[in-house]
């Protein structure tokens, strides 16, 4: 086994700290129109490590302009490298763009100021995904820089939509079958079920992301003048929400739980073999009094493999300070489910929407938008690919590695394996207390430096 | 009858209207705290005018300041004119606070810069309440100056809390017996039934509002990950909202209509005289679909002499572009309710307060704050200060005086009934197109001049 690149990584960690730190400065968040010019920048920083590298072909693909139809699509960044003739080619995934980093007030440090605090990097972005992509560039250029050579085929295939449903790159994978030739997907993206614990993850949830707005007066009125007689857009909302799913955590949409199996007796089995305590997880994780959801299945399968229904904000109405006694003319709601294998995004989407209006109560009027869909995937635990990276990780972490699901969705998975027939595997170095999404988000140092050595072994595994 | 104040109106009109505009200009929002300096300009503004024309004792009162139990009070305004020996003394009262602005967008011009379009004057407080203050000023500023004398006693008190619950004038109220004796109050922050119709308003709803936070999660959380165990608080937010008002309009809240008691005999019928129609209603006022409420009341019934409980929007979670997965560790839901003559303002809060606790699901944690509270207030039609109200409003009007309630709230006519055994009048001058609480407020300018001429004969006819 060389050893090369594995010095190398050692040698440079402190660099590779720094240059993660400067790829978390740039707020990269793609939701917001605001932020294009740090998508551009991000994008930019990227591909000039890649370069730096020794990585060929590197290209930023400028996605479609902002049009009638939508925002503009933000750049993918592709590099190659492929002198390893007869061996295998992987393409590498992750993602730089990030989630809004509101609620504000609530970070300890500012969210695009890399902070280190207890072998953690607290940034938005730290773990989800920027400090997950960086690594895979990283154990790249160990090999690059200390052999000259890579032990297999490289494709770097990073995007900047993944919190925003991916449009270009599914546009990408889709037209550029001979491009992205390629034996599998490595996606980093995802995490460990337990600190120390290495993990394979073997299926995520798909998504719908939508928007119901409601309409009632046709302007803003006085509750005192009008309330008893005018229809009230929040209140439709809350008959929605309810009339969508009930307090048992069951969603009401007929039709919706038709297509839904669950998981082999197998899987089920290792699954409760896992070191989980639900007490653990109410009170480390969730922080909340109690858990919910549906009866009869276990708090594992209901956020892996049970499709669910959550309402993210309201927005319009009064929200300020004080007492306005207002009854708005319009509320939107943002509502998002989560999908599991063989759930279709666009059925769901049209039973959805149906329900929506058989829901929408007298004087009202509302409408659906879908922000984003994505399916569900699986994918085997048994490939040549996964079990590579089982023993690489094994080989890292010195325990067994062991398989869960995500209730995430990774669009790109289902993607890559609809469009081209090419099995993933997921190696995530996240652990499930680094506040994706949330305030103080986080990556931890340890599985950073981890990361990059795993993704290193495991280039070696498939060389060999 | 004494030309010379009516004179004085008629050459004035411009220059009236121009200091409306001045008051108008100062943006007095008085939940903001932000807007403290300007609650201070418009109370000067008001005192300066008062001092110009000839009124005695001008004061500014300021209130409490700011401390651990809540924000600074704002400032009252006194003035008096006290020399019509043996003739009767009135209470002038108007606020010069406004409601806040929101949504800025929806405002043809921008709501602090008063636009005259089609005889209306266009902006926040035009006429709730600032126009009918002002008007109040001006019918005075024609006695004094025109004649140098008022046929009747008059004490101003002029509040800068009316949007906020009006905590300092209630402790003014209660704590000056003597400065504040008087015969009747008059108050000028109501409105007509229908153009052209002189009316006097005989009954208030009371107003209990909320705000209820509720905890779900100890921080927010990626809804993929924890979708379908952790407990969110929106949905228990829609599932309180459901609880506590049914689709039918009718309040779940055990116990609270148990004090409610239908108007007499005399009065519904009067208003079914009213020259009302529900579809020019549904059209021209609410713009909605269809009118909703309780099933047996007739609208006006509903809106007037019925409790309501409205949502006015919810604070938290993600409400901007794009789509965060998120669920929230806490929202809150503002929630009013209105309240009609017998029912006790603190036994609903007790009430809702115990139901809310009641519905909130496993795994939440609610809280009730409760932001202003007013009784509900019936003045009677027969009173000699009603009936002179009625005769001078005639005159100016030269049609027959209806009589109506009024859905919204004016809680200190109550606390001069209750402290001071004080009777009020409510002569309106506002339209019910005139957007209160909503963008594009207005006011109709002949209704201003009529209004300073209204309350000028009625002086005269009590000083006869």
């Amino acid at each position: 086994m060389g050893t090369a690149a594995f010095e190398y990584y050692q040698a440079n960690r402190e660099r590779f700290l720094e240059g993660l730190k400067d790829l978390l400065r740039i707020p990269s968040v793609s939701t917001l129109p605001a932020h294009k010019s740090d998508i551009a920048r991000a994008a930019g920083f990227i591909a000039r490590e890649l370069t730096e590298m020794g990585m060929e072909g590197v290209e930023i693909i400028p996605g479609k302009p902002a049009a009638a139809g939508g925002p503009a699509q933000h750049p993918l960044v592709y590099a190659e490298w492929l002198h390893a003739a007869g061996k295998p080619t992987l393409i590498l995934y992750g993602h730089y763009d990030v989630q809004p980093p509101d609620p504000l007030d609530e970070w300890i440090s500012p969210p695009f100021e890399p902070a280190v605090r207890n072998d953690n990097i607290y940034a938005r972005g730290a773990v989800d995904d920027k400090g997950q992509t960086y690594l895979l560039l990283k154990a790249v250029e160990g090999f690059l820089k200390a052999d000259g050579k890579l032990p297999i085929n490289v494709k770097f295939l990073i995007e900047g939509e993944e919190e925003v449903g991916g449009e270009h790159i599914e546009q990408y994978v889709r037209s550029k079958p001979v491009r992205l030739k390629a034996d599998s997907v490595l996606v980093c993206d995802t995490e460990m079920f337990a600190p120390e614990l290495p993990t394979l993850t073997t299926g995520l949830r798909g998504l719908v992301y939508t928007e119901v707005e409601a309409r009632g007066p046709s302007h803003d009125l006085h509750s005192g003048s009008y309330g008893g007689a005018a229809p009230n857009p929040f209140q439709a909302l809350a008959e929605i929400m309810v009339g969508l799913k009930g307090p048992d955590g069951h969603i009401r949409i007929p039709g919706f739980y038709r297509r839904v199996k669950r998981p082999g007796r197998d899987e089920l089995a290792a699954w409760k073999r896992l070191p989980f305590k639900e007490s653990e997880f109410l009170k480390k994780e969730v922080g909340a009094k109690a858990l919910v959801g549906e009866k009869g299945y276990s708090v594992l399968e209901r956020v892996w493999a049970r499709p669910t229904l959550e309402v993210h904000g309201f927005r319009g109405g009064f929200t300020e300070e004080g007492a306005k006694t207002v009854i708005p003319a319009v509320g939107t709601a943002k509502i998002s489910m989560r999908l599991v294998p063989e759930q279709d995004p666009k059925e769901i989407v049209r039973l959805f929407t149906a329900y929506v209006k058989k829901l929408t109560p007298k004087g009202i009027q509302t409408s659906v938008g879908v922000l984003s869909t994505a399916p569900a995937t699986i994918v085997s635990p048994h490939s040549r690919w996964a079990k590579a990276a089982a023993e690489a990780m094994e080989q890292v972490f010195h325990k067994k590695t062991v398989y869960m699901r995500c209730g995430g969705s990774v669009p790109i998975v289902d993607q890559f394996e609809q469009y081209m027939g090419i099995p993933s595997v997921m190696m995530g170095f996240g652990l499930p207390d680094d506040n994706l999404h949330a305030p103080n988000e986080k990556f931890h140092l340890p599985n950073f430096y981890r990361g990059i050595e795993a993704v290193g072994r495991y280039f070696e595994l498939l060389g060999q």
